[in-house]
This record gives structure tokens, sequence and C-alpha cells, in this order.
């Protein structure tokens, strides 16, 4: 998460990884099982560091539970949090959750502190317990501060590892500890430093190129930002996205109510949570609530798809009630039967183009929740233009197959119809579950298809019970 | 993009703003049309930057044409540049498309290069070619050499305004020049500065925290970290997202093949592209091919979601040929009208899930495009679980509504077999499509619910046909 590390001339050289030509037969993980098994832990840490990133998360997910935790045991702790640095936080909590406490307090104890955060919000609560227990205690303390506010809020992604000296520090001596302590450092953003009073509150931001042209006997006082923007650890994520599209700091500090310094949030951490909000809401939208792996337990992976299934096999049979309800009209038309599935998948097609637009107008902050109207009457607009389109497509397909114009009339017209009653609930539910605390990523499409289908089939055999006669 | 910019006290005052209580009643825009109509360009500025970025998008996407491009050409092309820098990238080239080209150059020439490449990516060929010819020669055919790269490659995504010197520099000559251009590199980023032989061949990287130690006298290449690690301008997304993963840096160099340096690529840059591209692909799976914000021409919204809409109903209608074929046991069997769409929506459920998963391990690298036979065995084992609880359920609502076991057995095992069927085509066609080139976004969902639809109404009336003296 944080920041830069320029080493020394490193070779991305892959002479040792064995790769074969087709890339479908390398199996890297069989060479890390092999090293685990001979207890190598210099060789493995040498395998994975020649390991891309992908590579490296592809080989933890293929090995089986043991090999697994061998991994992170045999390596370095500092090695093994860097390993999990890389693979997505689901994948990291998995593989920390099989750790005995005390191997697994090793390597959180070289995470920086959102890292910490992060992880042990992810793990099972008994697992993220026993680790406190047995961190540092003034650590543990540290990280129950951070563990308390959410990955989408400033509190649950600031770093504690941050340059801060106090105001009356002069040029030179803040050099020298930069230059004893360049090691510690390396892995800080080093762009800023933050100087702060007697009592740690906040006073000022110091870029650190300042320091190159200011005289060494002067205090650092001279050179810094007085007064510089600051934000508290409660801030939600999307005022955070705002704040750093509004300015073009790389971290912003975070400060409690009496504006005492708690850390540093960096722009870094912020789109890479917002990565992660995008990528978590197309999963929501599928139905997968709560990131899933393959390599993940059967019985939870099957749990977790069930629990939105069996809400949405409850909503469809309710919604094919209404063709229970016209049993009588259905079995002197037939045909019907053929295209009441159309209507019920177009209209969801262009329901959820709806939703999409309006989820996208909202991450934008192109449209306001309450703005309900305007959006309706942008989609009916596009509504009557695809759902005449669409309505004349599949009129003039029952036509020609079934050679009454009055089907092709009551299928044309009721898909035209409910295209448009689709994009209108589609543009607006998003917006209202929004407004009322909902998650529009998981509901929308539930309800959309629901209410669509039930219209789609009340119009569909509600024309033919009319037109009845004609039709038979 | 780039980075940082600490300035002097800043207050974020909403003093001016005339914000009411009520947030749904504040129109800015009305504020920002009357300031535009009064010719008002300082006050236009006081306002703008007084807003937040997505008060910022709102209040511009609200304005009618012409005040929409009087705004851009009012302000100061400094602060116009800033103000497409907050807005999403399809908005920006709406709002640049509507200038004249001469204004509209005089703003692209206050971005960085990633900026310009990407903006006039954006805009109508014409109006790009325009601004081109109106820009410094130099300066144009600098953009042209980018453009050529698309924004999922690092050509696309580097930026030329870095801080370069010669290897030769001694180290206070690197500090006056920095200290005397120190308005200019505000804007860049300055923790590191790339060193260069005579040639303009990239030799070094001297992170900018070296100068503090080092002694004025000394040449910078004591002090630079020698064959620094450097990429190529066609290096994909992809292959960045993975290389920021495996190293800390903010950025990495990007040569040609004669190792001359073009520019940088940083890491925020790789990071936005990847959000785009996540959300990108949640619109996509939904049908929205090409961005689309409300405020387009009604014709261009309506056109590219009937583009999707009409490939969809033509294959809808393909898999109701299914039923047509069975018309014939249908109308004696009435009851299996009601559950068709049922089993319609929940194989697509079930399938879409498997999609879901399957495109985000394929994103996080978990699996690669060949392991089809191994995505399968995963999907078939939740599909066994899962399709037996949804088939007992569908089945037993038969029952209590019909009376009949029969129709409880064929729809029941109907649903069950056809879920293990959808999410086998779910979990393997992104993989698929992903190997030969396809896009898995725009088309999984389509071929999925197609062969679903097809199979799930062959299964229950195909088995109904069977046995139909049960049924009747």
């Amino acid at each position: 998460m944080n920041a830069p590390e320029l080493n020394a001339p490193e070779t991305t050289s892959v002479a040792n990884l064995d790769k074969p030509q087709d890339e479908a037969d390398w199996r890297p993980w069989e060479r890390l099982a092999e090293l685990v098994d001979s207890g190598d832990g210099e060789g493995l840490e040498d395998y994975l560091s020649n390991l891309s990133a992908s590579d490296q998360a592809l080989s933890l997910s293929r090995l089986d539970e043991e090999h697994h935790t061998a991994v992170l045991t045999l390596l370095p702790a500092e090695e093994a949090a860097e390993v999990l640095r890389h693979l997505s936080e689901t994948q990291a909590a998995e593989l920390v959750d099989g750790l005995e406490a005390a191997d697994a307090a090793a390597i959180v104890h070289e995470m920086s502190s959102d890292e910490q955060a992060d992880l042990l919000g992810d793990l099972d609560d008994e697992q993220a317990e026993s680790i406190l227990q047995a961190l540092p205690p003034e650590e543990a303390a540290s990280v129950r501060e951070l563990a308390a506010y959410s990955d989408d809020q400033a509190g649950g992604l600031l770093v504690r590892e941050i340059l801060r000296f106090n105001q009356k520090s002069l040029v030179h001596e803040v050099i020298t500890t930069l230059s004893e302590n360049a090691e510690e450092f390396r892995d800080y953003d080093v762009q800023y430093a933050y100087l702060t009073d007697d009592d740690g509150k906040l006073v000022g931001v110091l870029p650190m190129r300042n320091l190159l042209f200011a005289r060494r006997t002067d205090p650092v006082a001279d050179i810094m930002i007085l007064d510089p923007l600051s934000i508290t650890a409660s801030m939600p994520l999307d005022e955070l996205r705002d704040f750093f599209d509004a300015h073009h700091f790389l971290g912003v500090p975070v400060v409690d109510d009496q504006n005492k310094l708690l850390g540093v949030v960096h722009r870094n951490a912020v789109d890479y949570e917002s990565t992660r909000a995008a990528e978590s809401d197309f999963l929501k939208s599928q139905g997968i609530i709560g990131e899933e792996l393959r390599t993940m337990p059967l019985w939870l992976r099957s749990r977790r798809r069930l629990s939105w299934l069996s809400i949405n096999i409850l909503l469809n049979i309710g919604a094919a009630a209404v063709i229970a309800v016209f049993q009588e009209t259905l079995s002197q038309v037939i045909a019907l039967a053929v295209f009441l599935p159309i209507i019920s998948d177009m209209s969801g097609c262009s329901g959820n183009q709806a939703v999409a637009v309006s989820m996208r107008e909202l991450s934008l902050g192109l449209v306001r929740p309450t703005e309900m109207l305007l959006v309706w009457m942008k989609e009916v607009s596009v509504g009557l233009i695809n759902g005449t389109v669409l309505g004349l497509l599949v009129a003039i397909v029952a036509v020609i197959w079934n050679g009454n114009p009055y089907l092709g009339l009551v299928v044309g017209f009721a898909l035209c119809a409910n295209t448009l009653i689709a994009v209108s609930i589609g543009g607006t539910v998003p917006l209202l579950l929004k407004r009322f605390g909902f998650d529009p990523a998981v509901a929308s499409g539930p309800l959309l298809t629901t209410v669509t289908d039930m219209c789609g089939f009340f119009l569909v055999l509600g024309m033919a019970t009319v037109l009845l006669e004609r039709l038979v």
C-alpha cells in the first residue's frame, strides 16, 4: 500500500523458474510443494520472489491446505508479509486463518497499520483475537483501534508509519534522523513529513524537497506549510475520493477531534478501495455476495450462492402466479406461452441497462438520489424508442409464425409497454434504494425482474383475455 | 494524475456557495449559468473552485450546451484543464467536442501528456484532428505518438513531464535547477529524477532524498541507482498491474527499443485504469457498451442500447422456438407454462453467479483460460447441491399447487439438471471467450441465457412429453 522502494539493480530473471514453452504445462505450485517438503526456506524465498504477483496468487491457491500454511511459516516473517500483500484480501485471509496464532502474529507484526486492520477484519473472529493476544500489547491496542473502522472509512485506510517530527526540530536534525534511519524509512512515503507540537497536535506539513533548499540551522517550522488540510478518521470512502479528486495530494493527514495526528491516508489506498468497491458491485449484481474463490470450502460457496438464489426463486414463483391466474386464456391460445419467456427476458435486459447507467451516474455524482423524476423522464424517451423497435420485431415474428395479426398485436404491444415499465423501474430503483440506505448493487436486480415479470405476464395475458375471440 | 501540490493554507469554505439546508433544492448550475451570462470569468473560477469534484461534474452536466462550452472558454486555460481533470472521461470528451478547436487546443496544451492522449482518443476524430492542427507542431507530434497506444497500454498512460538530468550533472547543479524551476516542477512527481546519457538513454534513477545526504560537488551518477527496471510502451495493463503489485515503486520509466527514455508510468495511472476497467466490465455485462451518460443525445443512447437488445431478442426468439416445437404437449398440460419462465430465470441467475466468479478469478490470475476442466469440476459440485435444493423447492410448490406429483417431478428435475448445465456453461464460457480473444464481459451473458433457456425448455417439455399420460 505504502510507498517507494527503489532497490539496487534487480533483474526479473526467470532463468530458475523452469518455465516451459507452453505455459499451460507450467505448474509452479508443484515446485513450491517440493521446496516446502524439503524444508528449504531460502530456496522457497528465492523461487517465490521470481514469480509474478499473479503467479504467486495462482500457485498458493493450488497448494493443499497443509503446504499452504507451511509456505508462510517457512518464509521469514517479512517475506511472508510481502507475499500476503500481493494476494487478494479474501485469499490472504484464507491463508492466515490456517496458521498458528504465534506464526500469524509474527507476520502481522511486519505489516503496515492499514494492512493489519484490513487483514484482521477479514479473519475469523476467533483467529483475529488469538493473533491480537500474541502481538505486543501496544501494537495490539493500536490495531484494535483501527479495526473499529471499516475499509471504506479513513480510519480503516490510514497508516501510522509516517515521518513525524516536532516542529521545534532544526533542519539538520531532521536530515540526520533521515540518514540514520534510512533503512527503516525506506518503506515509508517520504514525500512529506508531518510536524506536531508538544501535545502531538498537527501544526504543519513539510514537503521533503524543501529540505534541499533550506539552511541547515533553521527550525523546520520555517519551511513547513502551516495549517494543512486534514481529515477525520470517520470520513467515508466517497468523500475521500472527492477529496483526492479535488486535491493533488499523495496523502492527507488524519487527526482526531483534538487535532492530534493519527496517521496518513494515501491516495493509493483510496484508489485501491475504489477498485475493490467497483468489482464488488459487479459481483453483487450477479448474486455473489461475500467474495467467492473456488478454493473455498464447497458448503460455504454453495450456501452463499443459495442465499441469493432462494430469494430469487421465491420472487420468481410470485411472478409466475400471474400466469397461473390466466391459465384459462393460456389454454385457449397456447401460442402465448412461447412469448412469455421472451417478454420476461427482454424486459429484464432493458431494465438492467437502466440500472447500470443509474449506478454509474450515482457513483460519478451526476445524479442525486432525490432526482427520480429527472431520471424517469430520460428513461421514458429511450424506452419508448427501444420498446417500439423491439415490440415491432416480436410482433412481426409472431404474425409470420402464427398468421394471426392479433397475436402480433398482443405480444408486440405488451413488449413495448413492458420495456417502458422496465426502464422506468430500472432507472429509478437504484436511486430509491440508495436514498433509503440499501445497497443498490444487491437489491436492484431481483426487485426489477420480479416487478417486470409480473407486469409483462399481466399485459400479455390480460390483453389476450380481452381479445380472446380474435385470438382463438 | 501526477503528483503533489501542497499549497499554502487552503480552507474549504462553502460560505459563498449559498448551499441551502436541503441539498435537493441546491442548484449550483443555475448560479454557474448566471456567472457565464454575465461574462464574469473570475467569479466563475472562484465559484467552481469551491465546488467539490462531484458537484462540479453534476453542475456541468446540467448546463445546456451553450453554457456548457462557454464555461470552459471563460475560464483561464489552466483552470479549464483542472476542471476537465475532475470529470469522467466520457463527460470531458463531451464538453471538449463542443469547443472551437483553438479554445480546445489552449486547454489541451495545459494538460500532462497522458491526459492529452486520453482526451484526444475520446474525441470525435474530426475534432481531435483540428485540435492537433492548432497545437504547436512539436507538441502535436508528441501527442500523436502517444495516441497510437490505447488506454490499456503503458504508452497510453505515460507522462513526459518528469525530472530528467544528464548523468554528468553535479549534485549542486541539480539542486539549483530544482530550486529555480520550483514553480514548473510543483506539479511533477518529485520522488525520483531520471538520469540519461548523452544519447538520451536511461542509465539510472535518482531518489530525490539521496540529494539530501550527498556532497554537493559529487556527480549525481555517484548516488543514482544503476540499471533500473524499465518497461516498454507496449506493455499491456494487466502486466502493468502485475508489475506494480510486485514492486513498491510509485512509477516506472518507459524506454523504447534503444533504451531511450520516453517517460514514466505512475502507479496512480495504472490504478485508475484498473478501476475504469472494472466499472466498464460491470456496464458491459449489463448491456451498456460504450459508456452512457443520460446527458448524451437520445438517438445515441437509444441506438447503443438497441444494438445489444436486438441481438438478445433474436437469441431469445431462437430459444423460444423450442417451446413452439412442444406446443402439443403444452396445450395438454397448461400448468407447465407457469414454470417455463421460472426455470429460464433461475438458470440465468445460477449461471451468472458462475460467470461472475470466473471473471473475478481470471482478473486475479487465479485461473488460466486453459483450465476449463478444473473450473467445471468446481462448478458441478456447487451446481449439484444448489440444483437439488432449488429443484426440490419448485417441485414442492408444483405439487401443492397442482396436486400432481409427476408435475413436481418434471419441473423439479428439469430445474436441478438445468442448474448444473447453467453453472457449467457460466463457469467455463468466460475462459473460452478469453482464450479466443473475445471480451468475456460482453458475450458471456447472452451466450449463457440462450443455451440455458433452450436446455431448460427442452428438459421440461421433453420430459413432459414422455410422461404425458401421467400428467394429464
